[in-house]
């Protein structure tokens, strides 16, 4: 993927590059509400067979997006990345 | 909690101590197992009020359990500890 095109796709993501990786953070009213994420995302990552490095402190949720085979960014993460915006913009979780 | 307390409740423990967190590393056979641990996991946390950190990448696991308020470990990270080796010995999840 090259430079514009990544730019491209991640402009319209509610993520923010980190070098090779997506970062979000999501913060809920508490555990029980950061649990009910990381198991939403979950679902999501286990339909796209791409599961995000996922670190709950408490009602925070950090996700980080990349492709280690890959060696950086692909057209994997930037998918499901908006997938997650999208479950978050429903307020499914 | 005194140093000798300390140690001798760490003995009975499968988690290791760093400095004032302790540790516990559990691999599963994929991401839908560690999403698994994670809610078991959670429901002890909810249970006792005390939550440990938790990072997930893929497969793998890793709790912290330390209690911030106190500056360092308390009983009530021992007690969750001990709830969560039990958790595992069981093969509850």
């Amino acid at each position: 993927m090259g430079h514009d095109e990544l730019d491209a796709a991640l402009a319209g993501l509610d993520w923010e590059r980190q070098g090779d990786v997506l970062v979000k953070v999501v913060r809920r009213d508490d555990f029980a509400g950061a649990l009910a994420l990381v198991n939403a995302v979950g679902e999501l990552a286990e339909a796209a067979d791409h599961h995000p490095d996922i670190d709950i402190r408490w009602n925070t949720v950090t996700l980080r997006l990349t492709t280690h085979s890959a060696g950086g960014l692909t057209a994997k993460d930037l998918a499901l990345a908006a997938e997650i915006d999208g479950l978050l913009e429903q307020g499914i979780a």
